[in-house]
């Protein structure tokens, strides 16, 4: 495939594009074992910008890195109930080490609630111990048959929370606050913007009470799953003798809380901004906000150096920059490949340019009807940069939030009404539901959406439908419906 | 045993000071699992500011971090033979995944060159992609039989830098540079001084053409192989056919590096600095640099509120503070609590203090000779605090070099001369060498000593010595034995 060639359209393949999109633009690849992927330096590069503002955000609210351990005896994870149904089928399991057979296997971690409570369990003794607030960034493996790259994939790399509370209500509450980092990050960070709310019985944790989750809309309408925190009660504590002395004296359970996204987000920002040219980069999580690219240069060099001085004065103003000075490439094909990597910002400098003291300014995503390209004195052009910068970030999320609300459908009365939006052009369905999960059975067979969430009380629409979707019966709570990865 | 029960001494037992040293400061803990650690939130504090810190080096000399998958085909990792045979005895295995035996088992990686080596052989085409310099942050595991929390895990954090040259004089320089960042880190950074140099054929990474090494010196004068930085030659290109069209249109094979460095080094900063107190932490890799402790307040909060204002002012000066106000713990406490943890510097501040504008400053270390304790006005300690951290790093690091080489020995000849010395205090001892493995296997057997490295220029004794240390033979090098870890 030529390097410059067109990507399949969207409208065309949406899923072809999206696989594309990742080699072209140099994400991530597959690699020899099956299901794993590499993560290649501009994919990565871009995780790095996302762990670290999460990482400054789970520190302002009070939690502290640590580091537990990737196998988890089987006995462990046999513990909880609900949580070894859940996590069975997929386990990677070690069973020889060191030359010889291990006495018991060992899970590599699909999660590490099981681990982290029965090191809590030898931590904590008094409720001057508690809130315990812990997080851990690290790889996890969930064996999956069927795998997409960031989507789909048996080893990912996440952040998972953890954390022990005296009370089930500062449980509960932490449980919401940590949702509210998820979307705060999503939106002002990757402007993404999810609809949060509470997961129903069959689709929640293997092992919570409750678990919250962000559903971001991809451009295809289906929703992607991007974030979780789950309310644990007292359901790993008790099988894992997670107790402390409380206020007045008496041993008591602990109440658990856990959190966590993943390199999922990944594919959720492809899928979110990306277009017929590539990917495209919310400026607040690009690893190159803008790069220079000098057109022609003259024999003295001097169209270089102009280029680089204006590059240290946008780094100097905290500006990620980079000029792209090899000289084995063509002009077009640095600004293909930059589109491609979805760098939000270009600037074109060349001979004409530099005798008028202007340079060309080209953004990757612009408001419509508005052009793509602008000349600008140079110093109007470091002047503007960093406003710049901050209107396309709020223009992707603008475009997205948009986007979400035009396909949102909130008059559905019937199965075969959402059939049809299921089988057009997908969306999230907004009904009544009467809380069987009888109906949530039957839409998915019928339609194929599932029940992605009991929206949070602002995504709801004024009034409560009556009536439930499935059944001639009242409706307990609105919900959302739609297809999903 | 009480939270204030002195550590045993060193001069008792350093090896029961070390264990003890970890589980009182908090830094880490073993973890259900044989062989494995957790690490907790003061152990991994530090270990992220030490991260940081390399990592910024490792942009700076032009690497990318990426992401290569936990699981290796066992297929791979025994294509290159002196690999396998080197790893083979501590592989950790997965055989079975979802349920289901696997075709072909897959080794938790015990470090990536393999894996590596099969994308770069994919990614690269010609001299143009080259130099290719990627690092990755991850877990490996090697089964251990004797652990030790640090030291000797059967997983361990580390990073494993790979880079891919067009020669062989630049892949071997590249080597050396990164040599050269980890001494600088190590020196600069953790103010643990190494002396470098090139590994004997008998302790070269199993795959490398030639191993260079970090030999930190402990405090029971026994030697730490800090961090390893290797020249693999074509040894893994040749294996996964690794070429690339050279400048004159010739299909040649790359040259490759890797190096590491892991939590091992945590190990090597409590056996460098602590002291019976504790932890003893350089600042620049200090969670917390100067924690303030209100002794007693008065009943409007105000020694409270100039101890949270003070904190404010030093936080805005780029230092890590910390107000400790607990009300359940007494100043007591609180104060040995910190020096156990190493905190750089304390400020108490009392009623009295507070009334004439002072405060009691105290380091946890200060030159031979000075008091620990001052008392200052509060503006003065405001104003030199940072000088007296630079200072702190600077002292820490005189103070190691002068142990390192107080314990250093350049004269001795006979093996029986060694074997008093490793016998009695122990240290590094500098020596001429033939170049004979028969060598090293004697005086290993006679004295547990190794030979550490063949140390780099500056560390030589101002002549080679004549006669190797181990035969009536003319030496070929001068090099460095001791007992190490």
């Amino acid at each position: 495939m030529g390097k410059n060639k067109q990507l399949t359209q969207r409208s065309e393949d949406f899923s072809t594009w999206y696989n594309e999109l990742i080699f072209r633009a140099e994400l991530a690849d597959h690699s020899p074992v099956r299901g794993s992927m590499v993560i290649r330096p501009w994919g990565y590069g871009i995780w790095e910008h996302m762990q670290r503002a999460l990482d400054d955000m789970f520190k302002e609210t009070g939690h502290q890195n640590v580091y537990f351990p990737l196998l988890i005896p089987m006995s462990f994870i046999e513990k909880e109930k609900d949580h070894i149904e859940g996590f069975k089928p997929e386990l990677v399991v070690v069973t020889h080490a060191g030359g010889k057979e291990l006495e018991e296997p060992l899970v590599v971690r699909p999660t590490s609630e099981t681990v982290v409570m029965s090191m809590m369990a030898k931590w904590v003794q008094s409720y001057r111990d508690l809130p315990m607030k812990l997080n851990q960034w690290v790889n996890v493996m969930r064996w999956e048959l069927r795998t997409r790259l960031f989507l789909r994939t048996s080893e990912f790399l996440w952040q998972e929370g953890h954390t022990l509370h005296a009370t089930t209500e500062e449980a509960e509450e932490h449980t919401k606050i940590m949702l509210g980092v998820y979307r705060n990050f999503m939106e002002n960070w990757m402007a993404m913007p999810p609809v949060t709310g509470l997961k129903s019985e069959s689709e929640k944790f293997a092992g919570a009470v409750r678990s919250y989750s962000c559903e971001a809309m991809m451009q295809d309408n289906k929703a992607l799953q991007a974030g979780t925190s789950h309310f644990l009660g007292q359901n790993f504590s008790r099988q894992f003798d997670v107790t402390f002395q409380s206020e007045v004296g008496k041993e008591e359970f602990g109440w658990n809380t856990s959190w966590g996204v993943s390199t999922r987000l990944l594919g959720g920002l492809i899928m979110t901004h990306g277009d017929d040219q590539g990917l495209v980069l919310p400026p607040k999580i690009a690893p190159i906000q803008v790069v220079i690219v000098p057109v022609k240069d003259l024999e003295d060099g001097s169209v270089l150096g102009k280029a680089e001085s204006m590059c240290s004065e946008l780094i100097a103003q905290g500006i990620r920059t980079k000029v792209d000075s090899r000289d084995f490439v063509n002009p077009g094909s640095k600004f293909y490949e930059w589109e491609r990597k979805g760098v939000p910002i270009r600037l074109e400098i060349g001979p004409r340019d530099l005798e008028n003291n202007q340079v060309v300014l080209v953004q990757r995503v612009v408001p419509e009807g508005q052009p793509k390209k602008e000349v600008l004195s140079q110093l109007e052009a470091l002047g503007t940069m960093s406003k710049k910068l901050d209107s396309l970030q709020g223009l992707l999320l603008d475009n997205a939030v948009k986007r979400r609300e035009d396909n949102s459908y909130r008059k559905v009365k019937t199965i075969t009404e959402l059939k049809e939006i299921m089988d057009g052009p997908g969306g999230y369905v907004y009904t009544g539901w009467c809380g069987d999960p009888a109906v949530e059975l039957a839409i998915k067979e019928q339609t194929g959406a599932t029940l992605r969430c009991i929206p949070e009380e602002e995504f709801r629409s004024t009034k409560t439908p009556h009536k439930c979707i499935g059944r001639d019966q009242k409706s307990e709570m609105e919900v959302v419906w739609a297809k999903a990865y």
